[in-house]
């Protein structure tokens, strides 16, 4: 069914968007080429790991567990500081970034994932940031890839190669790619409140810009649906 | 004495090479402005850490201290695995790498030392790193630094600056740098020897490469002369 025996790997957070590329990359290398990564670097919701592990059961591969305890070292931002309170609204002091802002979080998921699809033989990475997703994290953006993947392909003298499929979409687009790729059952159990909260709040930043991608889709949020309170 | 009050970050392994640019840094940058970063990531000889500590006390310079987990957990090469025997020798496998390469280990090195700097507003990262130094490390090459800066300048939308003043100098150029910037003292206590050996065992890669560059530089190894059996 799927000539393609190229293999990738994909950086799944247990979120919205990288569940919607794990099964993106299923449809594209075939279920058997693809394995997941999951970085357990002292996130404020352990339940993302939790999300993960369940989705990547559910897309049915294999799911790679790393640890990072760096980030929690250098501290300093709301996502990894217990201290510090996330932002839900634009600074007020006129800050460019959010507090959630961890300095070079994707560059270094990025890297370690290569760095493990360099010992398992694995070509191609995916990663579900997107420019579009208004937060203003500058390692999110698409330049800023492409000059990570020529180091990654100079630094490991590998073909690596870098996926974002959804770099250039909006939620609501990336809603209806999650229902063309079959993503939608495995979206139940993702997991994108920044408060942590099952059902979700419902109005931090997160979960504002993923209810506004699944209603200009016209779609129900198969998370907000499995958990509605009754 | 120094007019230049832009700070910089030293990645200081302990070793030669990074000892040499921390006392590089000192000089260009001014003391009071620079500080160090060591990364604690699993490395076979615990002794790098204790000559980093040392080194950063006789500089006096502030030391961070900065763990890594993920090398360990990914596995695989004889730097973090201690089932693995380093090679001395090339491969007789004919693998175009020695099994001491850690995939992607100064990137994931320089990153963090960036994530670092951004929070503490510092520009310049300065790291011991040379294309001369045999190893065929191909994230030791001039063209990956450079797509690395670009890759942390736009991802961490800050204008850092990487240094690597030891790229294109041999062995015996480094030893020469060492004593114009008052490096000397500090290089008896740096740590080189790839079987964690004091006095250095001698004839591994390592201790070979250092005892060759002294030797034509015709200048004697202050760690060979502190640690000489008597």
């Amino acid at each position: 069914m799927h000539p393609n025996t190229e293999k990738a790997l994909v950086v799944l957070s247990g979120g919205q968007d990288s569940t919607t590329c794990l099964y993106w990359a299923i449809r594209k290398f075939g279920k058997d080429n693809v394995t997941a990564v999951t970085f357990d670097y002292g996130q404020r919701h352990h339940i993302e790991l939790a999300c993960a592990e369940i989705i990547a059961a559910m897309a049915g591969v294999q799911q790679t567990v790393l640890p990072i305890d760096t980030f929690a070292a250098i501290g300093g931002n709301a996502l990894t500081d217990a201290s510090i309170t996330p932002q839900t609204e634009t600074s007020e002091s006129g800050a460019a970034l959010p507090n959630t802002f961890v300095p070079g979080r994707n560059l270094i998921f990025l890297t370690f994932a290569a760095a493990l699809a360099y010992t398992k033989g694995i070509q191609h990475l995916v990663t579900g940031v997107a420019q579009t997703d208004y937060s203003g994290y500058p390692d999110c953006r698409e330049n800023t890839l492409k000059a990570l993947e020529l180091a990654l392909r100079l630094g490991m003298d590998a073909p690596i190669c870098l996926h974002a499929p959804l770099m250039y979409m909006t939620k609501a687009e990336t809603v209806v790619l999650a229902q063309e790729v079959g993503a939608m059952e495995a979206l139940a159990y993702s997991h994108t409140c920044y408060n942590g909260e099952v059902p979700p709040c419902g109005v931090c930043d997160s979960c504002r810009l993923r209810a506004r991608g699944f209603a200009e889709a016209g779609v129900a949020d198969p998370l907000v649906t499995r958990t509605a309170r009754s």
